[in-house]
């Protein structure tokens, strides 16, 4: 029966991505030890190597997951709404714990040089995602049309990637609304 | 003849403050241990310790030197000009080397809570710097009146910390200069 075992092998390997991104978030990644992930996915090290080669592979799968769901909300209500979410912690998966996966890709980008050359293959989803959103808000005539699509998406990254760091430092995001709104409004007709 | 000895104080102080900003720049705040201090700055740690009480008055000196200058060139010629040096490595005091200490107040206020509330006081600086050049560039007719102050001075803030973040990273920062321009535009009238 392969496709039992396919649906179950799926079903193991979202259980374990789960309890990997709350471990991840939580202890960040060089703390997420073997025996902390075995707690947070209720599995022994065995059944989740199975799955993953090594943690390295496990983090890259939760952080290209996360990318594929943002991407997803980025199709549907674009970059801005990402961020909006980010600001009310209701991310595309589970909030807060979203943004964790994301902060230690932005970490492990500035100091792991080898990580950062297999990140960058994988973080195309989200920036194809971003611009065939905008291309559709151009077509639907929404978006303004004196600006070239590769810089509206350039720009609403950086915002994105500010957004990700002001979050990380702890700094006082209750009043960062009227600024999306003004990012929001910089892209439109 | 205190005036000799002050003028003879504060030259020193510059060059410790010099080299400092090198050796963090380098080797991170942890990096910089008390005997690469001394190799940065050609200085004793009796010296240096002379005139900073320990490494994290010597930081935090440092990074609130930056911020003053970084102050001076926003009250000049704004923030957005503060990221077109940044993009182009010509930062207000020697470029790089001044990003490197931005990128190690981002991550300290990151990880280390302590940090935080010490710096808070400081980084008021810049905020203040920024809207003082807004309200002047609202005074002269460049600045659009429909957006409030604060969130004009949040929004630039932003887009500063996303660049920071971006450089971190390493990613392409050859293709931001229309960026740029989208932003500074956005603010405008």
């Amino acid at each position: 029966m392969p496709r039992v075992s396919q649906d179950h092998l799926d079903t193991r390997r979202r259980q374990i991505l789960a309890g990997a991104r709350s471990c991840f978030a939580r202890h960040g990644y060089e703390g997420a030890t073997v025996r902390r992930l075995e707690e947070a996915t209720g599995l022994s090290r065995g059944a989740i190597f199975h799955h993953f080669k090594d943690k390295e592979s496990l983090f890259l799968a939760l952080a290209e997951d996360d990318a594929a769901r943002m991407a997803d909300v980025v199709a549907d209500q674009g970059l801005v709404q990402v961020m909006r979410d980010l600001l009310h912690h209701e991310g595309p998966s589970t909030g807060v714990e979203w943004l964790g996966t994301r902060l230690e890709v932005s970490r492990r980008l500035r100091t792991d040089r080898d990580f950062r050359e297999r990140w960058a293959q994988r973080s195309e989803h989200l920036t194809a995602a971003t611009k065939a959103r905008l291309k559709w808000q151009r077509d639907s005539g929404n978006l303004r049309d004196d600006v070239d699509i590769d810089v509206l998406a350039a720009y609403l990254e950086l915002v994105l990637e500010g957004l990700v760091s002001h979050l990380a430092m702890g700094l006082p995001a209750d009043d960062l609304g009227p600024v999306l709104d003004l990012v929001e409004e910089s892209v439109r007709r």
